[in-house]
C-alpha cells in the first residue's frame, strides 16, 4: 500500500516538475538486502528471531526496505558469513562471533570467552558499558558494523558417552568443540574435533567421538544425542552467555538513509530480546523430556572447573601479551567482569539462590 | 526534513487534485503525544531510557510521531499515571504496575509480586511464555495497553537504622515500604509507612521511621540514607525483576497507523534493554561507593527470608482465592516460575556461582 501510494506520488511530482517528491523518494528509496544466516531452519529459536528482524524492519519502513534471510549453505556455508560480509556478497549477516576465532580471538569478545560473562552482563557490556566502541572498532577492520541480536543464555556442556568423574577422564576424549573452548581443551587433554552437527550422532554412536558441545536442552533434543552419549554435563564453561550478532557491511550500511538505519537498530534489540526469552521459555520443558528420555545430568567437578578456568585465564593472558588488538579489548572486559560478578553476588545471585532454594522443595 | 517534504508534497497532491497524497497523509500523519511518567528526573536511568525512546520514536517516524514525556508531578503525580492514561489526560503513561495494587493486586504480576521472577524470567514470561497476553487482557478493563519497558534487576532490600537479626527485629518495625510488600511486612510485625522519597531522609534521620527501601546502589546513593540507616540488606525479595511498563490508552492507540504501533512497540523493547544494561553498569561503582562511605552490607538470614516466603505464599494464595483476575495469572505464573527456577539451577546459576566464586579469590 506504501508503495503503490509513493508510486503514484511519485508520477504526481514529475508532471508538476517539482523537487520536493524526488526528495522523498531519496529519504525512503526501496532497498532490498540479503541476510546470510550462520544456521539452519532447524534452529527455529535463532532463524526465527532473525526472521521476525526482517519483517520488522519491513513494517517500520513501509514496506520498502526488505531484507531476505538465507538459510546456512543457501548462499555461503555458515561458518564464512563474516567473509561473505566483508566482501560484500551479501550486505548482512547472523552469525556468533567466535566462528572467526581462527581468524583473530579478538572476535570472540563480541559473543563469548570462556569463563566470560552471562548474557545480562555481555549485554551490559555491550550496550552500556563500553563493549559495542571497542568491538566496532575491532570490526572497522573486516568492513563490518555489528549489532547485538540474540543470546542463547548459559549454554550446557554437552553430551558425553562415558561420565567425566576426574581430570583423568579428560585425557585423550575426543570431543567435537571448536574455537576458543577448543584451544583449552586440547591444553586440558582433550582432542578437540571439527564434525558437522549432521554427523555428530553416528560419530557418537559408533565411537569416532567420546563426546559432543550443541546448543542447550531446546535444540539438543534435535539431535537425540541422549541414546548415544546419555551423560549430560552442566555448565558449558565456555558459553557462559554467548551473543549473537548481525554483521552488516559498512559500505551498504552507510548508503542507508538515517530512518532505515534507526529501523535496524531498534529491531536488532528486539530481536536480542525475544531469541533468549524463547529459549528460556523452550529450554524447561524440553530438559523436562530429555531426562524423562533417559538423560543423565550431572554438573562438571569442581577440579575440572578450576582446571579448565586456569588454562583458560593463561590462554587469554598469553594472547593479550601478542595481540594487541585482544589486549585492548581484554584488559577493560576484565575489569568490567570483576566488577558484575562482585554486584551479582550481593543481589540478583542471592535472590535467585533463594527461589532455587524454594522451588526444590 | 522529512516534514517539510512531506508538507511540500501535500500542496502538490491539492494541486493535482488526486487521492494518492491524501493517502500518504493518513499514513503519515503528525501525531504529538504527551508521556506521563511516574518518575522524577534525577532517577535518570529509568528516565533517560524512556527519553531515549520517545527519540527513537520520532527518528523511526521522520519526526512525525513525537513524543513529550513528563516528569512525576508535572501532569499528574506518579502514583497516578495509570489513572491519566485510563483517563485520556495523557496517552502514555511509565510506570510500575505494582503502583496500583490498591486497585487490583492482579496489577502487579506485570511488574514484580514478592518472591516473584528474575528480569530475565519476568521478561520471558511477558515475552514467549504467554504473560503479555495474560496482563493485556486484564489491562483492557481499564481501557489501556502495557508493554514491557525496563526493568532495574533485584533490588536491595533497603536500609535499616539498626542491624535485623532475626524476626523479633522485624516486630513495630516503622519501614517505609508500600503495596504487596507491605501487606506481607504487616503480616511480619513490621509497620508499613507511606513517605515520599524526598522526606525519608529525614524521617530515618529523626528516627520516625526504622528503615526505608527504595531501588538499589545507583539510585540509592543520590538519597544519601547510609549516614542515617547504614546497615543495607540485600535481598529486596519483594522485587527480584521489577518491570517497568508504558501504558498507552487503547482509543489512542487505535488511531495509529501501522508504522507508528511498529515504532512504538519495537522501541519499546530497545528501552526494555537499555535500562537494565545501564542499572547493571552503574551499580558495581555505586556499591563500592556506598560501602566505603559506611554502609553495612548484609543478607537477610534464612529464617527471615523463608518467614517472608511463606506469608508471601499465603497472601496470594488468598487473593487467588477471592480474585478470579489475579487467580486467572497467577496459576500459569506459578508454573512458569517453577519451571524458570529449575531450569536456572541446572545452567545459568551454576556457572554464575562459579564465576562468583573466582572473583572472589
Amino acid at each position: 500500500m506504501q508503495r503503490r501510494s509513493f508510486l503514484t506520488t511519485s508520477a504526481i511530482g514529475a508532471t508538476a516538475g517539482v523537487i520536493a517528491t524526488p526528495a522523498f523518494a531519496q529519504i525512503n528509496p526501496e532497498v532490498k538486502w540479503r541476510l546470510a544466516s550462520s544456521f539452519p531452519k532447524s534452529l527455529d529459536t535463532i532463524f526465527g528471531a532473525a526472521e521476525a528482524f526482517t519483517k520488522r524492519v519491513a513494517q517500520l519502513t513501509g514496506g520498502r526496505f526488505q531484507i531476505r534471510q538465507f538459510a546456512a549453505g543457501d548462499i555461503v556455508p555458515g561458518l564464512q558469513v563474516m567473509d561473505a560480509v566483508q566482501a560484500g556478497t551479501v550486505e548482512m549477516g547472523h552469525t556468533p562471533s567466535y566462528y572467526y576465532f581462527g581468524k583473530d580471538p579478538t572476535f570472540a569478545f563480541d559473543c563469548a570467552v570462556p569463563f566470560g560473562l552471562t548474557s545480562r552482563q555481555q549485554t551490559a557490556w555491550f550496550d552500556q558499558g563500553g563493549g559495542r566502541d571497542l568491538m566496532r572498532d575491532f570490526f572497522k577492520g573486516y568492513g563490518i558494523i555489528n549489532f547485538m541480536a540474540g543470546n542463547t543464555g548459559t549454554q550446557m556442556g554437552g553430551w558425553y558417552r562415558k561420565e567425566i568423574k576426574s581430570l583423568a577422564d579428560v585425557k585423550g576424549m575426543k570431543i567435537r568443540i571448536a574455537g576458543f573452548a577448543g584451544r583449552v581443551m586440547e591444553r586440558m587433554g582433550a582432542v578437540p574435533q571439527q564434525i558437522p552437527a549432521g554427523d555428530v550422532y553416528a560419530a557418537l554412536e559408533k565411537g569416532t567421538i567420546d563426546a559432543a558441545e550443541w546448543v542447550g536442552p531446546y535444540d539438543d533434543e534435535k539431535l537425540g544425542l541422549a541414546k548415544v552419549a546419555p551423560h549430560y554435563y552442566t555448565p558449558g564453561w565456555w558459553e557462559a552467555g554467548p551473543q549473537l550478532s548481525f554483521y552488516i557491511n559498512i559500505k551498504e550500511w552507510e548508503k542507508l538513509p538515517a530512518q532505515y538505519k534507526a529501523a535496524v537498530e531498534t529491531a536488532s534489540y528486539e530481536c536480542h530480546v525475544t531469541m533468549q526469552a524463547a529459549y528460556d521459555t523452550r529450554n524447561p520443558s524440553a530438559l523436562a523430556r530429555l531426562i524423562k528420555n533417559g538423560a543423565k545430568l550431572h554438573t562438571f567437578s569442581r577440579a575440572i572447573m578450576d582446571e579448565a578456568y586456569k588454562i583458560s585465564t593463561a590462554v587469554m593472558e598469553e594472547e593479550a601479551a601478542r595481540n594487541a588488538k585482544f589486549k585492548k579489548v581484554y584488559e577493560p572486559w576484565k575489569r568490567f567482569r570483576q566488577d558484575q560478578n562482585m554486584w551479582a553476588s550481593v543481589s540478583e545471585q542471592t535472590m535467585q539462590n533463594y527461589l532455587i532454594s524454594i522451588g526444590r522443595k
